[in-house]
């Protein structure tokens, strides 16, 4: 079979990662790529003397030769970009977040489905042996049923000057956690604030209720201190940390639990029975995900087949944002995402 | 000076530590003891042989020699007690939080006004060298203007039967928060689910936003594998975090922080620029936080003058507690505290 | 069975955690205490209403209702008052080390018999939790043979003013290592430095060489900034770090080693083959060892039977601490025991 | 001024590296690389299409366009290509340790002046930014007298088969420990065992003593489950532990230290007085250290000036290191570098 030839928009701070990883894979070329800024180009051209460079993303358009192009621009540029894409009938990778708005997601999936190409969205963290680890033994029952789930994205840096940090951090941790729970919330509230620059919120907290007892808690900052990337598992069995800060133990599972009395008669008779038991830490087999993520989206391209995080998945990610959004703006109300738009990601969840 | 005599009502989980540390003040009289069940009582007898006991707490509020009484038992029956002693003209010290309701610590308040009698809340953390330290850091100035804290209280256990994991572990959080900065906030709002007993959440996140700038996020479960006791303050000189299970360096200061450019023109210009700087910890001079305590409660009784966590510092307390309870009934909608009651709370901040 | 009568020597530092074990104990009596400091006996009064006390050790050795006495008193003072303490038929129960010399050692072991009385030594980790589950693991042969251990003993603070670290520190790594291997080392080598007293060494290295494979190293100081109590047992299967500072995972057990190629051609070819596997912490159940121990000491009094770390165990450490300071002594060469007293030692191991 | 031509010989483990920063320096001109493995040549070639790839070390010496020679084959080749590399008069640049025996450093060094060319040793950590950073420490007296050094470095693999874990991994804490202090030891002390292959002793521990009252602990692991690269310094006025694997905080800088009292009467009058303080994390500015000792090469060739890391580091360091591998033959007696020997590597200290 023939090399598929591969353009990327964008060489700022992620672009290079997904150039280096394609340059890498054997089995495509990594033809040509696209920033506005010539000292990204020219950055890109030193390191890697056969690719292209181009300053216009129609220069990759109109190359019928090039069969998918991967978007790592800004994201109020996603949806442009990636319609102008498929309606070129390339196959096209987008950068987490998807697009701007769940409607833009939608027109992006009606495209992809119109046009026959593969959508799909760059949610790294799906294709990480830690996660993927940690999805193996929910689904195996080993937790039992999932109470709750509290995740911590926190570092010093890295603002972004047109979406929030919730848009900014949280679609890993929300691309992870629908991952790990195959499900999709109810209801979303969010608050926050912005120190810097208005309706930027540089903090915030997030909270997904889902229709089983499940609840998730996600808390992100751009001005944290520390660098920590904790998510903790609460199941009815056993409980699971991932620490992907962690080099040696990134996951832990704790063989602890509540066990709740069958009744008791007096106030003072009253207390649950807790659990203590040991902890037991999997050997985790690294790689770099990145590198998994690309193989599967030229993979899916090749056979035709629907990529893990496709455009449905990067709908639900963009849905719970918007809500997330409009929760802040709103008193931290609980929001639920309207009925049409629920029912389109929750079937296929 | 003729020493005073103490009572404790109590002799469960946390009365015991208030009876040792009573027993071993030289200016007191650790004198009786009650608790509803005999074992308890028989356990502190045996320590302590010339403790009376009792199992009703009439015998103490009959007992004229009787100065003052400590309350350490469930919340619910707080307010009985402590209205009983205060009528019977003993000193209070009740265990947070406070009591029930705000409109409960009110007429506690009003009580102890008319029976000239003191009245004070075991906001025990208001009492540690680590917290004194970090409000000494922030009075000072050192880390600027405060943009936000983040509190984080988990553990695996200690279920309550009658309150929410809010009502009793973020009454810490919230006691420390008010502490540190001297300020009361505007709205509040939670979110929090119940796995094993309808409406006793298990896991909650609150959040506390004040007037200016400043928020709060609390994390409180009894359903964490780990313990962690961690509360992150980040302000726009510098950022400190108290993690009071580290046993070395409670207290961490960060130089770090954010700088605003001044303007930038293009999108591609636009980044802020992040100072990170040296570490240090001061040395904390440890001490057992409930002496120092119970050392001024019976100072404050005998000086005639206001304890530091007074009943409007339990009151405030309660207050925001029962905002976040109410918060959770309506979708996390945030909740106001009724104006009256504001000016109550904040007029004392 | 009537309750035996202790007696305690020496409630300075440890003593008065003995005292408080005993006096809770319910099956002994708790009956006087001695030390040469006045405070130091008011304080154990104050606490202890019923208990006697003495300056005198000759009011313990006359009182014949006193069944057993424990020492608790500087190392050099251990020898005269063991021995008179079995020589007025009392059981005996000394803090490690057991006595300046092992020819005092072997003394006190010979009048034990002959008064037929009990003489063991307050090698308190060998009653430890964690110890005892990592010997339980070492001799279910999990770890398979053991290659090395490496103890690390430090800490600030804590100096004797008539030993050295290695005679106030190594007794506990040395009892634990002796316990857990079931052996006796062939030579001890020591290298150390005393930058404040001269010959009395504040950090020192210690050399434990078996006569199998396996080597011991161990750490000390009095003046390291961080306390450190960490053990690591290498195997040829797997490996153990018994952290005792860590609270949560006291023991951690690495699924990990080296295998050795069946041969190779040339230097090129070279390498072992690491397996780097899952880690497992059990869950340990913790206690008070010092508990654990006296109830040992008092059980095995009623019982006539042989403590676990008897005599011959006190005598054991005490050699290879003699022959550890002789090789510091004499330019680190490695020290032999001498042949009687290593059939002594090596006999009973 | 004309760009320096760089071979590297050797593609294995730690040339790749070499030839990588090399590449990058602008400088110079990374012009040829040499190993026996084609593979390893085929490896650089397709990173570095410019490259020019050798397996005969002829090739270079007889390219008298090059300027420079980079040796990083395994220890037994360091003296004969270098010793060639210096006839055919290229500067050259040793991996550590610089060679298998003291002759052989002398007999490089007399070359090297006889030649005129610079011969640089790579002890990489000399070029860290936190090893400079104690160092300055160090000089300013901050610590005061420096009593001890202790020096842990272990990890699972990188068995050499050639040389011992001492020679492997020791000379980086050897020549950290003699840049730091400027001073060579006056006695040398070891003990290991070999597990697996007679003669390659796996894991060891080394002391240096210094004349003054300075003693250094070393203790090497190629078995330990744990990665540890921790250096602690203990001074008379403060101490600073250097740990290499704490992304965060490198360097801490603890104000601790003992007092001796000025006299003591009796026994139990005795105590040191310890000063617990705060704790300090400097700020490290992190660099590739490789690159600037790479640079550093450049710089003393064009400016004919010593290197920091020179041949007489590298005798130092391989001194010390044919000291331990004698004293572990010898039972661990501690050895005195030859009188010649020892004045020839103190001067230059």
């Amino acid at each position: 079979m023939e090399k598929l030839n591969v353009a990327v928009i964008g060489c700022g701070y992620w672009g290079p990662n997904l150039i280096r990883n394609f340059e890498q894979i054997p089995k495509c070329n990594m033809k040509m790529c696209c920033d506005l800024l010539e000292n990204n180009l020219k950055r890109m051209k030193n390191l890697y003397p056969n690719i292209k460079i181009t300053q216009s993303a129609e220069t990759i358009l109109n190359d019928p030769s090039i069969d998918a192009v991967v978007i790592a621009t800004p994201v109020f540029t996603h949806f442009d970009l990636a319609k102008q894409c498929l309606e070129y009938h390339k196959h096209v990778l987008i950068e987490k977040p998807m697009a701007s708005s769940s409607e833009q997601c939608i027109e992006l999936i009606n495209l992809a489905e119109k046009y026959k190409r593969r959508l799909m969205v760059g949610h790294t963290f799906e294709y990480t042996a830690a996660v993927n680890k940690a999805k193996e033994i929910i689904e195996s029952g080993e937790l039992g049923e999932i109470y709750y789930i509290s995740s911590v994205r926190v570092n010093l840096g890295l603002f972004q000057p047109d979406i929030n940090v919730i848009w900014d951090l949280a679609p890993h941790d929300i691309s992870i956690i629908l991952y790990l729970l195959d499900d999709f919330p109810a209801t979303i509230s969010a608050q926050g604030k912005a120190h810097f620059k208005e309706n930027i919120e540089d903090v915030a907290t997030t909270t997904l209720n889902f229709a089983n007892s499940t609840i998730a808690f996600l808390h992100n900052s751009w001005l944290d201190p520390d660098k920590i990337r904790r998510t903790t598992i609460v199941g009815s069995k056993k409980m699971l940390v991932y620490d992907d800060i962690n080099t040696n133990e990134k996951i832990k599972i704790y063989n602890k639990g509540v066990k709740v009395p069958p009744y008791y008669d007096t106030y003072a008779e009253f207390h649950f029975s807790y659990r203590y038991g040991d902890i037991y830490s999997p050997r985790i087999q690294e790689y770099e995900p990145l590198r998994k993520e690309c193989e599967h989206f030229l993979e899916c391209i090749k056979e035709g087949k629907s990529p893990k995080s496709d455009g449905y998945s990067g709908l639900r990610v963009v849905s719970i944002l918007e809500a997330a959004n409009k929760s802040i703006r709103n008193r931290g109300t609980q929001q639920r995402i309207r009925n049409q738009m629920y029912s389109l990601c929750h079937k296929v969840a």
